[in-house]
């Protein structure tokens, strides 16, 4: 699989998996700045559809599993913010990096494995492309207790 | 209003709201870096000139009006940073992204409220051009116990 | 001292200082990611070779110096990475930009001390050119309790 694909799957894992379009930022910024070949994303949260689907902190009430679970929604949110700006996502050249912010309990230290949840999905879907920089820390809180915060930014190709 | 009229915009502002330029960085470190079009800038403070106005944390002895004062001054000195690369703010073809970090209580969750204050005070200069990428974390912690930081990039019209 | 000889440089500390290739990623993402001219870095830790070389929180079982020495160490296995995607390290025209985290107990606020551990390398190493922006920010927790975790962009020479 490469990135020509990319689109197509997206569409199949947002099917098989249930994950409408995210809701429309509702304050004075923009979901995706294109810079010349760059698109900058903001901040994207676990929403499914309208809804946020997964609160509160991994290490005591939230499980590594739902963590992970909510990386991967988090990771579709961005995707879909991404089609919003350049359609197909073919025309994506590689994931440059992200920044995965997980809500944490002050002993939890497998942020890493959380966001991975993420990587992987993005490998899925644009293989090696996908891989990408990252940094993943722990948060003791998020704005409205979401399990993790992860922002991206991603390369397309020449003259796309 | 557009971006032609930023520069005339932010005196306006600093001199109303009597915000003078915020002190020069102190370590091995630069305010901004020109990189092609493209400007980062450092992580800001909500400085009034030489003092810190605003320190303490969100939900606690801070309020959240309090909160958005200090993001909207951390966004004149961001902006006075960017002047001092470039002149003038004309020049600037869009914000790209800010990173916003509030020192919070476990308990508030209002960070977007509090950094909106900047995004704000952006499109009251720049317009649409103003509208940028974001994130908006919750920190336990601050450098100073500042309330807020924000950090910033910027696009520069092509051939300034 | 300017950044042609950054390379013969950066041996002569890793040498005299003991400080072996730190090991590679293990999930699926990339220590570095070239676009164009930049390059972009993961967030690196602590490691001496394979090992975590400082754990712990900033303000209680962890000494100011002890951060410092963490934030310098982090730097060279910053480097490394950057030299596994581009040798020699000559060919960088500049440091952009880095983002420090440092775990810290609620009360410590020096967080801008420890990361100029990682500026003043920096500077050693490329001169002026080793200036960046930057942002320093306290965490309440990191993966693997490492102390500090710092990201970095750089530039590359025209066409380097």
């Amino acid at each position: 699989m490469n990135a020509l694909f990319a689109d197509a799957k997206f569409l199949e894992i947002v099917r098989a998996e249930g994950v409408p379009h995210p809701p429309s930022a509702v304050a004075n910024y923009l979901p995706a700045r294109r810079v010349g070949d760059l698109v900058y994303l903001s901040g994207q949260a676990p929403f499914r559809g309208k809804d946020i689907a997964y609160t509160g902190k991994c290490g005591s009430s939230v499980s590594l599993e739902d963590g992970k679970k909510a990386a991967r929604l988090t990771g579709l949110n961005l995707l879909y913010s991404v089609r919003d700006a350049v359609t197909p996502l073919d025309v994506v050249a590689c994931v440059v990096g992200i920044d995965g912010m997980v809500n944490s309990t002050p002993d939890f230290t497998k942020q890493s494995e959380v966001i991975d949840a993420c990587s992987d999905l993005l490998v899925e879907i644009f293989g090696d492309a996908g891989k990408y920089t990252r940094s993943a820390v722990g948060q003791v809180l998020l704005a409205f207790d979401i399990i993790v915060e992860i922002k991206m930014q991603l390369l397309l190709r020449d003259g796309c």
